[in-house]
């Protein structure tokens, strides 16, 4: 079986879970190497022979040698846990600079059952075992290390640092130039179903911030199609705590966190160009959105509540027919039948997101409401299906974990 | 000391909490017995001699004698804890019809050590010994109850029974006819800061929704005022479960509520009508607003998120004077200094309202947020302060209670 | 293809995740049909040929058809979850007295993107189409409804029904003869770990409950040694609030639950003869032990604190090695190192269990502590342990779910 | 009205909530001054005249002048929360070495309705203005700022610098050497219903910590009654996190707290030489308990889950009769009806501790469970009850808050 190759494993064995092959891109079989159709230029990934007597060969089928940078924050350890049961990525390189030399059980007790590579300090990586990078650092630090790394290297980054095209915004909201603006014009912005032809061929994806995702979600075909005004679109956004990271400060204490709600950032939060970016981008003309952004007492998930004036002539009908018509297809974004409230307790620890759209009291207005998990299609995810993409993999492989509830 | 009257114990000895007296209505001295200026008629309390020497006779100072109907749900529990250190209301009837028979410490344990009678079923209720009535029964019930209680009663209804002065709006919303309109065109609707003046000469009290407080305390003098556009005024509420009061209820399981969050009654919520009626009350024309509340995972608190359009010419500070000017003076409205958020945390378990006003990205628009305690200022905190005013008390009494943080 | 087995299918093709073939019972190949050597009779079933070019296919693969009875409740629910990424069970009847007519969308929503069979009352299931059983009533029913199973069905139980050898404590501890009780005689306990062998050959597994299982787990191989004293073990245990069920009681409610703990069951919990005759069974006299649940303000998981007399001259280190040698080679129950605690959110959404074991102050005496998620180990996961046994597959196969963290 | 003296305002006006006075130390009246005949020495405090007109006055009546210091943290927002109420005692500086220079509230918002001074540095704190302290300073500070303070300052020290006896005890468990030796030999421990009488005495309290209080209470009557063997106590405590204070930490995060449980300091929590101490002080021989805490998904509330054997011949029934006896004529300390179980959500925010006794399926066995609110009756609630006792106050004035459910 040591012709065995990637393509085969993957249409001809079923080893990835049932339903992943839709949307898949197209791979072509090779012999003794994979290649793939869909990845730029000339990506050869080695195989191996695959003997699966025991788990162990298992694992030695995981071709895809992954670096993760930046594993011990939430993102990370939520990417570790998604390619658990990935059948073609293995991580091979861990970084954490805080935590260089600790063990992934250490750091994550979570994830104690997974036998993975010591963390060590990205200055100090080795990446001739990577084939490709997901990047979980802060923002700032993102660009300088992903600068450094080998351009042979496909990389989904997590951070904001090429999610906004135009630098000159990126250092009015983040308060520093940006320091790779040649990468930036590299980037892909990663918001998988709008995106997916450009990520098929992108090297650096720029995975979008988990507000945004599920704000261009509903808004981009939306706007496209000309049913909503540009004008007066009002975002009320309610967010999970574990988006802001597992950093010690005293206001995501539980004790200040547990039964109690506020708004925060309320005139200026970073996603903001992010968003107005994106619709923009549909519109014919600068879009700017009313974002205020609520901390919920709860770990994870994520609803944005839309509040938009439709286009004259047009119902809620043609709203949601146009969301149907954009999404009927995706594996992840499910558009709810009429009239079902999407809840994020229906989406959490998964990798979909839920939308509809209501009728609101004042004529001619809607309200559209979309959830997700924050830590998953709001992040590592939605990174995975991107990669997933890069690399010619069908884009739900490993990824068709269904939400955990109660 | 025979001669003590409720106005010599009330101003001469401090025996309320620090700064009670804020915005109370004066009381006429008498004489044995206490006559209360500001209540319409001649509601002319019994007094009873004072004398302190111990704990027990200290409750014998309590002589407002108070009927609590409906007393086995949240907000009857509440007035329980409220009125426990209520310098003059002492509670002489619990009705409670699945629960007759019962103590109160069996019902609500945390109430164990007070010392109040026994439940009975409303039917059994004798109200010889009554003065004034908290009526914390459901809708539909109210009606029929309240429709059968000697005339003599000062009552604060916490039902959305009597809140609603147009009856065939109440049967549209509440699906059954109105069976007492002559109560309704008594009752007077008691937002106590904006209807002190009513309240005090009221014998009925419709007490307001929690949603419609939180709404209307700030909106209300800026419509007055002419400050923002009718038009577009976009509701984003949240509220703490309690507010779903004690039913077992599927929805509201813990395993079905902690951890996540849902927009329930979009297109269609009961305090819609209230809401719109409170407005257009002081409005030139009818306001009809965009109102959706949400479930959040937490067990008291509300925020309404407010997005408003001002009027052409209005500024973000036009709006802070505003409320400013209408609040400062009040015990329980707090305008908080700019930038400050309000957070449902720093209210909880009082009767406090705070409230800000915000710049919105979009020209011309602002956001309003106000918080309050849905149980306290939200209902039963709202209907002690109410009943103080009726009696001549300062509307403080026994509401002094700083927010339980963290 | 069409030869295709249950086992090339198994073994050949890296169709399960990773690592899923440890303890995995050898199967036998077929020609067209799988015949699984651990199997006890002749339980043959039918197989299909295997095209995996889309997502379609792939669920045509799932030959082993399975009945789930009582699908609405929580641990229906996850024995959906888990099965989405079964590779070879597929679910083909779904009973639910109260919901039948809806679909599994309808009652769970986070099971939306299943495309399964609508529930239909228990009564008029047709069990012509399935090959295993997973049981999930109420116990009294599910005696009733297990009795008129046809006999070919592999079954596992969830409920208590079956899990008391002795059918007179049945009775006593539930309040009602046991009707089945030649059924009793033929099922099997089901604690994977410790009763493996027997599982295989079982047609009728007693699942057992989620405090048993965490308190076997470490205490068996200890008292089986004769490490630990019989008398004085003394268990606190503590749990999230799923285990009570999705029935609506007031008792369960967010506002009762949340932010408190409190013991139930203080002297007499139905676990307690379960637990009793686990540890009886090795030991060399009837074991009578203190246990004491807690319920904690969490949705899932499960932690009991065991306070144990060592046997004379027995240290701490005996007790590790011991958990050591019995659980080293095992997939799901994991000892941690020397001194970690573990801790219920490393094993959420996840089969593990993790136990350690401490020094107690007093000499003499140790501390155990173990944790599981009571919805997976402590219910759907271990059942389907136990299926995949039943059936000749590896016991990991579908439940190499990492922890859902945070 | 100038010759009003505190024992004149307290028991003649009714001025205190009901009830207030059960337990109060006598005061002797004075002229102009106010001698508290309790009080050890001559601490003659001032008193002014009364004009209660307005609520301005009414502050001016708290002629007990406190400084609080360590102001920022929970227990300091704690003792102002109970103050806000209380009659007498009015704050009139504050220390917080990391806020100095900034109001309550902004430090804690929920307390912006408090007239307090400015914090500042306590090495800049003026000590002229005070009459008593209340301390909440880290372990190890504790020591050298009190050993600064004035002498006819009255303290409560709320950390644990003063706790233990045995200096040498100190040392060991906190890994420093005590430097106030001098002081430790004239606090009394301030265990307020066991030690009430030394209380009275007292300049400096060493107010109890949350575990010890929880578990001293139910245990010293009856191991002093000889009922309760010393051997194997088995203590498994739960607690809230806010006793882990307000620093950032991340093990205190929102993500690492909600929805999970774990033991932490297994082996060595520092509470237990606390608890043992108060054990064997009346006990015939040296105690050694087990003591294993668990830390719950909740802000407030402690329970003591207590695992005790009985002496020979001594029944359930003789434990409960110990407990009513000890306990019956206390506000704080409710010894609940037979078989109701106490629960820490009937606790939350108030001074109580409820308690109660059941029998163990071990014959010979008892569990014993205490909860209280850990930031009240284990912190601040305790030490304004004992600052009440110390100054000749009934030691309930400003604690008779109900307890915050739901």
């Amino acid at each position: 079986m040591s012709a065995a190759t990637f393509s085969s494993l993957c249409f001809s064995r079923g080893c990835f879970w049932k339903d992943e092959a839709k949307n898949s891109p197209r791979v072509m079989k090779g012999s003794g190497k994979v290649k793939i159709s869909s990845i730029r230029g000339s990506a050869t990934l080695p195989t191996k022979s695959l003997q699966v007597e025991d788990g162990k060969t298992q694992k030695s089928e995981k071709q895809v040698r992954i670096g993760l940078l930046g594993a011990s924050g939430y993102t990370g350890a939520e990417i570790v846990r998604l390619l658990a049961n990935h059948p073609y990525f293995g991580i091979t390189l861990m970084t954490a600079d805080r935590k260089a030399g600790q063990s992934i059980g250490s750091v994550f007790p979570h994830l104690i059952s997974q036998d993975l590579p010591t963390m060590v300090a990205v200055k100090d990586a080795d990446f001739s075992n990577v084939d490709a990078v997901f990047c979980c650092l802060p923002h700032g630090t993102t660009q300088e290390i992903i600068k450094g790394l080998p351009k042979s290297l496909k990389i989904v980054d997590l951070s904001a640092d090429f999610r906004l095209r135009d630098v000159s915004e990126y250092e009015e909201w983040y308060g520093q130039p940006h320091i790779a603006p040649d990468l930036q014009k590299e980037a892909v912005y990663g918001l998988t179903e709008i995106s997916r032809e450009d990520i098929k061929n992108a090297r650096l994806v720029a995975n979008p911030g988990c507000y945004p995702t599920s704000i261009q979600l509903p808004l981009v075909p939306l706007i496209q199609a000309n049913l909503i005004q540009y004008r007066n679109i009002i975002i009320d956004a309610k967010s999970g705590v574990s988006g802001a990271g597992r950093g010690a400060k005293e206001a995501n204490l539980y004790s200040e966190i547990a039964e109690g709600i506020y708004s925060y950032g309320v005139t200026r939060h970073r996603h903001v160009p992010e968003i107005e970016q994106g619709l923009t981008d549909v519109a014919s003309s600068k879009v700017t959105v009313s974002f205020t952004p609520h901390l919920m007492p709860m770990i994870r998930g994520m609803q944005s509540t839309i509040y938009v004036e439709m286009a004259p002539g047009v119902t809620i009908d043609d709203l949601y027919q146009q969301l149907k018509i954009s999404y009927e297809h995706e594996e992840f974004v499910k558009l709810l039948e009429k009239g079902v409230v999407p809840r994020t307790h229906n989406v959490r620890g998964s990798n979909y997101c839920l939308m509809n759209v209501f009728p609101d009291r004042i004529p001619g207005r809607a309200i559209i409401i979309s959830v997700i998990d924050n830590l998953v299609k709001g992040a590592s995810g939605q990174a995975l299906q991107n990669l997933n993409i890069m690399l010619g993999f069908p884009e739900n492989t490993g990824l068709l974990y269904q939400p955990l509830f109660p």
